[in-house]
Parts: C-alpha cells; sequence; structure tokens
C-alpha cells in the first residue's frame, strides 16, 4: 500500500487524559481512534492487526473441533432472569426505546452463557449429540467504571467465547486440558508469554479456573509465581506470600502485575439447570449436561502486544501479527531513487502481496518518515537513496534491532523468509 | 464436514409466530436461531454463507479503494446531539447503568456518519487528503417496530456502510457512480437482479438517491419499473401510474414489491457542517469536505437470496454463498458403500477443500437425508451407494435442475469447475 493513500496517518495529539502506554502508541501510529472512555474504533492499520490476532485464535479454536457461529448482542431480559443474571453491575440495558413493546427489555451481551445454553437446547437430546463445542469472536459490552487503560479494559472490546458440551465431568475435563493447550499455542504464535495461573472458580465451580496471565506492569492483577517451575497464582486466592516457598517445587515465589488474556471456566451444570439442558444417556435416563466456558480478548491481546513490545521510538509487532510486514521508505528526492524504490515496491508486493508491503512514498523529510516507520513497527523496515544505489543494495533494518545492513533485495527475502 | 458432527441439524419446528419465508427455511435448515423478533444467531451453517457475502462486499469496496475499519456501537449521546439525530425513533439508548458517570449515555450505532466524520477530522485538513473512502461490516441495531421479516428487517443487523470524502460535488458524483458499478458487481456475483431505483434523498440532498431493490413479493417497498429499459423508481417519488408510460423509454410502467437490499446517498455537506469538518484548498482557502455513504445489508442479502431461491423443499443457494459446494450423502448401511462413500468424501475434500464438501455419514434413512440435502441447499448433491458403484459411477444432482445423472468422479469435476 502507498502510505500517502492510507486514510490515517501518525499524530503528535492525544485524546485528553489518555494514560496508557498502549493507547498512546496506537493513537500516535494511527491504528485507534478513540470515541469515548473504553470505546475504540479500529482504523484500517489496527484493523488488520486485529484481524490477524482473529484468524490465529481461529485456527487453534478450529483445530480442537471448535465451530464458529456469531450471537446477538441485544439479549433479552427473560434470558438473564433465567440465570439471575439480570442485576450484574456491568450489564448495559435497553430497549425501552420501542414504545409499543414496553416489556421488551435487553441487556446487551457480556458474556453468552444464557443464549448459548438455549439455542443448545434445540441441537442436544441425546448422549450421541455430545460432545459439542462452538466459539464466536464478537463485540461485548461491559459497563467498566474504570476504563482507562486503553485497550485492556473496554466497555466495547471483541471477545471469542468458547462453550462446549459434555456427558460428564471427565469429558469436560478433557476438553478444558485441550483447551489450555490451544490457548499456550495461540499465546506462542502471539509472542506472548502468559502464565497459567490458577485463581477462584467463583459462582460456578468450588474448583480453580485458570487464566493466562502476561505479567506486565500495565496488568491490573498480582500473580503470585514461582522463580523456578511454572506453578502461579492469582493474589486473590492465594495462601503464599512473596518471597515465600513455591507448593510446587520448593521454589521462590515472586508477586508481579498480570493482565489476564485469557480465561478457562468449568460451568458444570449451572446453565444446564437454568435452562433444562438435559440429555438421555445410554439406558435412556435424563441427564444434565456439564458445560464449559473460555475466554479470550483479541482487543485487549492487541493491547497487550503493545504493552509488551515496544520502545521509545513506538510498537514493535511481532511478525505474526504486523499491519505490514515491510515498510518500504525512499529517502531523497532524486527521480532516480524514487523509481528504484517504485521497482523495489513492485519486487516486494511480487513476493509478500500488496497487503504486507506499506511504501511510503510522500514527500516528506527523512526524519519523518524513519519516525513513522519506528512508531508504525513493521518488524522489517527497507530503505531506498542514492546511497544504497551506490552500492546496488537496499539497507534493511529490522524493528526490534539496533543496526541495519545493506543486501540485495534477494539476500532479504532469505533473511525474511 | 460430517453431517454427525455438526452443532446444528434440521429441525421442523419454528419459533412461535416466525411467517417469513427466509426464516422459516432459515430455521429449519438450522442456518439461524432465533432469540427475539428481529434478533437471529448465525449458527455455523449460515455464519458461513454471511461471510462468504462478506467477503464479495469486501472485495468490491478494497476494488474502488475502500479501507476497511471498525467503528463502535456505543456512540456516545454527544456526537448524535451534534447532528441532531438523538431523538429518532430506531436508536437504541443505554448507559444510564453506569452509576458513577450519570451522563454517560450512548445510542446504539444504528448508522455512522457522526463517528466517522469525527474520525475524518483528525486525518483530512487539506486539499491533498482527498478523496478518501472508508467502510466497516459491522453489526447495527435499530428499534424497529415491525421486525417480523426474519433476515429482512432485524432490529440487530450486519451492515457494510461505506463513507467517502470529497473536495467537491463532482468528485463525489464520479464516486457515486464507481459505487453504484461495485454494487452492480456484487449482485451479479450474489446471482440477484436488481433494479437501481431512484428514491428521495430525505434531509440530506434535494437529488434523488438509489436504491437497489430485488422485486421480490417480501419485500416492503413498492417499485415503479418499466418493462422495456431500466428505469425505476420508488412509488414514494413517483409521477408515474401503473400501467403509465415511462419517462425514459415510453414503456409500460409496471408495480412491484422490491427488497431494499443497498442504498446509495450523497450527504453533501451535512454532516460537515455539523462536525466542522473542513480543509485548505490550493489557494489556501477553508472548503466544506462533501461527503456520500452508502449502505448493503449482508444479513438482509443473505434473507433476499433464501426469498428469491427456493422451492418447496428448501433452499437452492447460488454457488457464490452455499455453505457447502458439495453435500455428499452415502445410502444404505453396506459396509462397502460406506468405504467407497468415505474414499469420495477424500477425493472431493481433496480437491475443494474440506470446508466446501458436506459428508452426510449419519445412519438415517435415505427419505432423511435426500430432504436435507434438499432443505440445506448445497448447489450439488452427490449420492454413493450399491446401485451407483455397481456402475462405477456416482450420482450427480444440481439442487437447481430436476434430475440426477451418473458420472464419474473426474466428470464431476469437469461439471463443477
Amino acid at each position: 500500500m502507498l502510505q500517502s493513500k492510507l486514510f490515517s496517518r501518525t499524530t503528535k495529539n492525544l485524546p485528553e487524559g489518555e494514560e496508557s502506554k498502549n493507547a498512546q502508541l496506537l493513537t500516535k501510529g494511527g491504528f485507534v481512534n478513540k470515541s469515548s472512555a473504553g470505546v475504540y474504533s479500529m482504523l484500517p492499520l489496527g484493523l488488520k492487526v486485529l484481524n490477524k490476532i482473529n484468524q490465529i485464535i481461529r485456527e487453534e479454536m478450529n483445530a480442537i473441533g471448535g465451530e464458529e457461529l456469531l450471537m446477538p448482542s441485544l439479549v433479552q431480559k427473560k434470558y438473564w432472569e433465567q440465570s439471575v443474571r439480570w442485576g450484574v453491575d456491568v450489564i448495559y440495558k435497553t430497549g425501552e426505546t420501542i414504545k409499543s413493546e414496553k416489556d421488551l427489555q435487553y441487556g446487551l451481551g457480556w458474556t453468552h452463557e444464557e443464549v448459548i445454553s438455549a439455542i443448545a437446547k434445540h441441537f442436544i437430546n441425546s448422549y450421541k449429540d455430545l460432545p459439542k463445542a462452538v466459539y464466536q469472536i464478537q463485540t461485548k459490552f461491559r459497563a467498566e467504571p474504570r476504563a482507562q487503560a486503553g485497550l485492556l479494559r473496554g466497555r466495547e472490546f471483541l471477545m471469542k467465547d468458547l462453550y462446549s458440551f459434555h456427558l460428564d465431568e471427565k469429558d469436560l475435563n478433557d476438553f478444558y486440558r485441550k483447551v489450555i493447550d490451544a490457548y499456550k499455542k495461540i499465546m506462542d504464535r502471539l509472542c506472548l508469554k502468559a502464565l497459567v495461573t490458577e485463581a477462584s472458580g467463583g459462582a460456578f465451580t468450588k474448583e480453580f479456573t485458570h487464566e493466562f496471565q502476561v505479567l506486565n506492569s500495565a496488568g491490573e492483577d498480582t500473580v503470585m509465581h514461582c522463580e523456578k517451575c511454572d506453578w502461579a497464582q492469582n493474589k486473590e486466592i492465594t495462601q503464599v506470600a512473596e518471597g515465600g516457598k513455591c507448593p510446587k517445587c520448593g521454589g521462590v515465589v515472586k508477586s508481579d502485575r498480570g493482565i489476564e488474556v485469557a480465561n478457562v471456566f468449568r460451568l458444570g451444570t449451572k446453565f444446564s439447570k437454568d435452562f433444562n439442558l438435559n440429555y438421555l444417556d445410554q439406558n435412556g435416563e435424563k441427564k444434565m449436561v456439564v458445560m464449559g466456558s473460555y475466554g479470550i480478548g483479541p482487543t485487549r491481546l492487541m493491547g497487550t502486544l503493545v504493552e509488551e513490545y515496544n520502545d521509545e521510538k513506538g510498537i514493535i509487532w511481532p511478525d505474526s501479527v504486523a499491519s505490514f510486514k515491510v515498510h518500504l521508505i525512499v529517502l531523497g528526492d532524486s527521480a532516480k531513487a524514487q523509481k528504484e524504490a517504485d521497482k523495489t515496491y513492485e519486487n516486494l508486493v511480487r513476493h509478500f502481496g500488496e497487503l504486507e508491503v506499506l511504501y511510503d512514498e510522500r514527500n516528506a523529510s527523512a526524519g519523518e518518515k524513519l519516525n513513522d516507520a519506528d512508531l508504525l513497527g513493521a518488524p522489517w523496515r527497507i530503505v531506498v537513496s542514492e546511497k544504497t544505489m551506490a552500492e546496488k543494495r537496499v539497507e534493511v533494518k529490522r524493528r526490534s534491532e539496533k543496526t541495519a545492513k545493506l543486501v540485495s533485495i534477494k539476500e532479504f527475502f532469505k533473511l525474511a523468509a
């Protein structure tokens, strides 16, 4: 893509009170635009990142047998009443505007156990119909009183929510472990190191649930974790103090802030009871379906990636999610350099596809162009100038490294493979 | 995909009062699930169709230079007040639930001229920044008093909304024509015949706007159109009566019901004024940006396709949007036929990809299987049975045709190419 044609451009202006690092960098780069506290538009550059995150999640959900669907945001009051969640703090209520239907109120979907349980009733009747797993990648709404952490805590945000249905606890536990493994793969592909952290089961289960916590000072949770092994617990439930002994290996326990990017939940029969979701077993006996739910936050992941991968100049996107793989820059205003850069652009597009190459062909200063490239954070920067042409090379720099080198385009293709 | 593993299955049960043909067939087939009036979940089969429609739209929007973004649904009151649209009937209001911020009310996005104008202010300052075009494919909310037409009129539905920004009326008109051409391509790819119908400009412009109307008795609009040429006007604005003379060619004017699947709108400077969206021209003079907006309804298109393509047995999806290209069925319970069908399935998957082949390997009656195939409406049905095996062929039937024929798989690949 030509940078001059982009809808957005970089800016130094930030909305008032925008204090989180992720929102600052994403706004400066033109990835997002804040429309009110906790509510952001994904501009074209940001949507590209988000779609790459979504696609990684989608592939791993499909790989464990998840089928994608899409549930509504307007969830009628009766659904929430059935599970006694109409009164929760975070629910946005609406619907009174339809004068002709006074009783028709909705709670905007902040999670979808209710809706999916009602749907599943149509398709689950027998043990032969189990197990099943469905997920969606969908906009959620939560009336968060604090919404000042950029993409880390939104009032409107994207969520991948997976729901599973099982014969019994054993089958649920097997799938629960599969989801944990799938989530680990997702984190790997996103280049995020996340601790699988034990946390409270809340109202649904006496067993632990598990949170995926990325240790980062921007996080709102406190994670107690072993320096040596993979033991980790949310501070809310742990009985081990900082500096204490790891209950698993005896190592030293540390305390750090964490961003909860995903969680997995055994729901047991809570919603099966509420929605009368039963099946007939092999003996014709009626049993309750056992459920699990599993969340992951694509927009929060995007914010987390920025919190994890940045320097004083801007964002350093991991290759798997960058808006563009290569940022090509032409320096100097000689027609010769411009022509050579145009040729290089065509070459790069042939190799990586148009969507993966951003070409800064603007009539702007070297400083402006190089600063923009650092802020936008594509993994590879290529400079074409009279100087590089004299060497019959291009200047290649990895965003995550300090030094550039002169190589031929062929050599670059090898480097970037 | 194996039919036994599908989350949904076909059903004869319909929600109370579900009278529209599209909702009936889509519900019976397990494509959608109604959660309240005008609010549907897209089940896996339905989401596949919807995603194909979206992808066609996306490709044609990108082809005319549109950049995709994603705006929020929580649109703060102040935006609607700026355009004096806080009081419209269809707006769902919410936000009072956040006790700590009493003034923070939102109108759920039912269209996004306000939000995009506020965003564009950040990126449009000079004539050099124009023209620009951005679009989103996003869930919209409208408090429709009548919501009984299935996917044709939803309270929550998907919309592709494109917004364009121009130097002047001439540039807007050039782009406006480009969008009309892009929409024609979309309709062609979806196998829908739509009349480009003149309609009222409403509050924004004295010029006509244009609606894309698919003539169908399920439609809510009345379209006056020429039997001979392409002249068409919405009855609301026309001065020609049924049986009258076409003002363009003198042909006879007919009256038919139409489903409005898309529209294109010249906004002029309405929102530029409201949001102070200006640019400096070549002489340094401040001018107002001239805007257009262009809507197309993917969920409504899905409903329209069902209204257009069905028979007494079920849906007849056009090839471009079908959940599956091929529905493979094994008949009879001989192990030999099952084995041959398994082999055929692998063969089909190798050729078309797993996502495009549905394999009914269930232990069910021939009638049930054939009825399901007709209801689900994949363009090609292939039957493997002892009978077809005796001929060393498979039985191939196009959903839109009456007769089946015996061919080799190789011949089928040629037919389906």
